[in-house]
């Protein structure tokens, strides 16, 4: 049954919002996900971060095959209810699919027509492709 | 013309990509908007967020009305392309078209039945409708 509260969230066309992970104490931005409403009240009665996977059309719980699992501490909603922000504990310290700390590893570099992203991140552990 | 960095960016079917801007001091996340390819030339650019505001089918440079403008430090790109991450100097340190320093203000609170989003944060500056 849904509650009140999560149909204060703005679910979009597809029943969707994109959901940001952080780390709660370093502050880092670890990665963009969506999430539908089963995805949300999982990861709130969990307390572990819930997705929904666009590409596979499923639910996904963070660090079901890797361990990566991210540790819900608080989350919370923008001015216009279409975006949530989960500050987290990242328990492996790598959340990103490709086995790197944060999915946010490519930066912007150099100007004009040598303009070009840069990957800034080394890779900590193997790969999950299935787990980002 | 198209720039190839431009093109490594996955735009979804309406030719737009979410973007976050996070204080490049505090770390604290500021805000949510949309970019398509023009917002995203124009703030490479011109240093500072302009978005596409999806209401009003328009960019939208961030603070036009409000003077409360991103100056961007740096823009970074996730693995899967699809989210961008600009790390910003909030200049008027009000970042929500609520005149709130950053727009994710409600944080989730309570048990059971008692969920409810709650405001944390206080309003700073009148609100700007179209400023977001």
């Amino acid at each position: 049954m849904s509650t009140p509260w999560i149909e204060d969230v703005q679910w979009n066309a597809d029943g969707l919002v994109p959901a940001l992970a952080q780390d709660a104490e370093s502050g880092e931005l670890l990665m963009l996900a969506w999430m539908n409403r089963e995805a949300l009240e999982r990861t709130v009665e969990s307390g572990e971060a819930v997705y929904w996977s666009r590409s596979r059309r499923s639910l996904w719980r963070k660090g079901e095959t890797s361990g990566h699992v991210l540790r819900v501490k608080e989350i919370r909603l923008d001015c216009d209810a279409d975006a949530i922000l989960l500050r987290v504990e990242s328990v492996a310290g790598i959340a990103c699919h490709t086995g790197r700390r944060r999915c946010f590893f490519h930066r912007l570099e150099g100007e004009g027509t040598g303009r070009r992203w840069v990957v800034t991140d080394p890779v900590l552990a193997d790969p999950r492709p299935n787990d980002g």
